[in-house]
């Protein structure tokens, strides 16, 4: 895989800073240890050095999904990757499927879901701030999927166009809102994930969604902590980020059951107690 | 999406518990709430119930990539959805790329990068233990991922049959011993990844890996916290899975840049000190 | 420091297991080991053993206040020694001090008081369960703090005796309801201290501590995590308690201050914000 | 409890910062939001307000042992209250003991100690940096606890002074240095706590703690996560200190019995394995 003009790269600086560029015949950037003409990376391959005019070696590398959504332009908040992984994993995206986002923000996680649902799949993306609708857009399509996302200017209380559709996540200061039109545009077993930063919006949004028909309900939330290893000296690092958001799922059942008395325990919780075919 | 004879099905019972079947004419399950006749799945749309002999709903759910890592049979301790999710978006895994991982294990990673390459890539697995090659390899078949996998049996320090390979996961006791193998079959820019559960052989594999010259080194470990959400009374639950393991990833450079004094910051850590383009 | 007759000892068996003893005489306590003769004890230093019938050796240690806490007869959840530690160091209790605990539940927060405030201090601790009461008193005094304890029964809104005291404790499923009197019980500057489990106590009792005039309020949870140490195999421990209760704490304030918009940070989460004696 | 001049308060400003400063006649502190003649607070209660020269209220607080050890002058990264309150919760320190502390520092932790052991005990607080001893030193005597405390400049290898110590506390870079001559000082059933902020550390010690004969070792590391209390919008802070160091725990014994196959599990989590008098 050799690096072709025009090319989104992630520069690693010998001292291990990360920049996201396009690679261009004749472009510059200058950095803290002289300056580097982008055109240099034109045939090389991934994991390749070009150097800089001090004669430092910048590598080259392919960005990843996460480098991406870390280097969106922001104007909101953004979707951590972290997060974006654990949606796409409890949710169950997969190439070819169909997905609602409500609350396009600044787009990393409407990068992420186009990335999970390519090939053949498609993401509806809503949001009801015109600019952020045009930066997440701008987002998306410097990450190489705009042919996989459309974009819409809507309130989450108006609806969706779609039905039928296999999963929605929903990423609204008010999630209750955009509930019922996701009932309404899930199929069959199709699948929610609400995220929310506050307690309290997870408690109102739990109920709006039992309320609804949705089943499977459980809320997580996600922390990454880092190690700093080195050498007879490795311990966790000093400081983290504590809180993004609470993850709320859900899956659309098409008949009421009545509401057990436990609550299901998360499925990473209790392996456990669960097995295939019992009894048969 | 109707169900047909064959699926393989969540069963979701009325206390909340969940099983992983395959529906077919004529099979029956029995469990505490009466005995179920799994051919009356047959035709309905997921999220539809059958009725137990003593007329208990019970909700017939898509399998999630989550549900399909939970259940597969165990002989070794399985690696989580969560764990697998993060490994996925940080090494940047998508459809059509060609993947190694060694140590199969049980089999619930190799379905969650079969899922992840799919469809047009592929997953070369290695494990020297027959016993458990077999069980991976049943598990992965009952997954729907047969023919995205090719399961091998050979021991870690023998090297891989592939090169120009996307990206290498290594589930190994001693880590190390597939590193120079893994950065052998490694694509430029390629990515790796290595789960440990102790400190100890991070510590390690992480020296080896900067000396294979791979970059961009991090660790993290990955808490999920289930919240139990409940009207008037949301808290998080009382007990959580407080380790499954390290994981540790890198890049392949090609060419050796000089370690600088500094550690990387992981990409979430410090999203502020990037930016694209600087200084164009 | 021997021990006596009539001691209580805490005995730490060869396969690590722990109980909390009274030597006596003549006492016998059977062991899957073989039998102990506690009295054997008797005029021996802590940390020596005595042997079982079998041969084996039984360390008998000074119980620490952590083990008095975790080994009280519980008719109730108790308060572990992780939140007792946090609540004193934070709402700073030491010897003299006057200190009311509304909800005894089976005492072992109230053991941890009144070791705080000894000598010379006081606890006055409420329940409005004989049954409960009871059973403190009777953890009370084994633990050796009978003289420091005074315990009462009464409802959390039927007030409390005591004017003037330093610090007040609440742990009740409707603090509210202890709040009031608590602002009438203390003096300027002392402090008061919440246990909850759920975020809705915690947000209700905030509201009516600010009220109240209570400033200086934070919200904490403390998690312990066991690190599994091994040679050359060291782990963080796979399963945790993840949630016991958030502690809400707060001082009395004499006059009304207007609340300015910033919570207040934590002071170990900005240390670097504060310092002695700015601008003199 | 009336305020002198000369005392040591907590200034709490109308924007929710503290400042520890010593009330004098005549003495001034220049604020943001004006000047204040600290004088003012001779003769108040504790939890009054003094007003600056812009007629903004100030509270005037009293210190908790917690504000006390985050305001010292830091020559060196300092012990959290978070830490030294679970250190002496698990060493079951109290009034009257005698206490080793190796690795002054800035005196925070000794400052704590010295809140523990008073009255009645003694703490003996070795280091090998003179400055850091003298800073130590001035901290402690702000803190009130000039004459419970006794500074020592030593190495930590060349032993210590005192002997039947009932607890030894070690603050060292290499802590093994101290464990023989804590072993020494210590008496039978005497607690030892370490820590330490890597892994190696911790695990070396252990291995040094186990060949010295201490036993019921336990490692932890203790959070405390800080919640955003807000009516509407609680949730956890999104950023938070995630390490500090590693606790490590033994008492004296006075003989050697065998270890056994398995670790001890911490007393908080398995306090269901654990009873009084089983078998008697």
């Amino acid at each position: 895989m050799n690096i072709k003009n025009g090319d989104t790269v992630l520069i690693y600086t010998p001292d291990k800073k990360t920049y996201l560029v396009t690679v261009e015949e004749g472009k510059r950037m200058s950095t803290h240890l002289g300056e580097l003409a982008l055109g240099d990376a034109i045939g090389l391959e991934y994991g390749s050095a070009i150097y800089s005019s001090l004669k430092h070696p910048f590598l080259v590398l392919e960005p990843t999904l996460e480098d991406r959504m870390m280097k969106v332009k922001r104007f909101t908040q953004i979707i951590y990757p972290k997060d974006a992984a654990i949606i796409i994993m409890k949710t169950g995206i997969k190439p070819g499927m169909r997905v609602i986002e409500c609350g396009a923000g600044s787009g990393s996680l409407t990068i992420a879901l186009a990335n999970a649902v390519a090939p053949g799949g498609r993401v509806y993306t809503y949001d009801r701030s015109e600019r952020f609708l045009e930066n997440a857009k701008r987002n998306v399509e410097a990450a190489g999927y705009g042919d996989v996302v459309e974009l819409k200017l809507r309130e989450a209380g108006d609806g969706f166009d779609e039905t039928g559709v296999d999963v929605v996540v929903l990423d609204l200061p008010s999630p209750w809102d955009g509930i019922p039109a996701a009932a309404r545009a899930l199929r069959g077993g199709g699948r929610i994930a609400s995220l929310s930063p506050t307690y309290n919006q997870v408690e109102k949004a739990a109920g709006i969604l039992d309320s609804h028909g949705f089943v499977f309900l459980q809320t997580v939330e996600v922390l990454v902590r880092h190690i700093r290893v080195a050498y007879g000296k490795t311990r966790p690092e000093e400081r983290m980020v504590s809180h993004t958001g609470f993850l709320t799922f859900g899956r659309k059942a098409l008949v009421k059951v009545e509401a057990a008395a436990e609550e299901p325990g998360g499925a990473e919780e209790a392996p456990e107690e669960t097995g295939d075919e019992p009894g048969e």
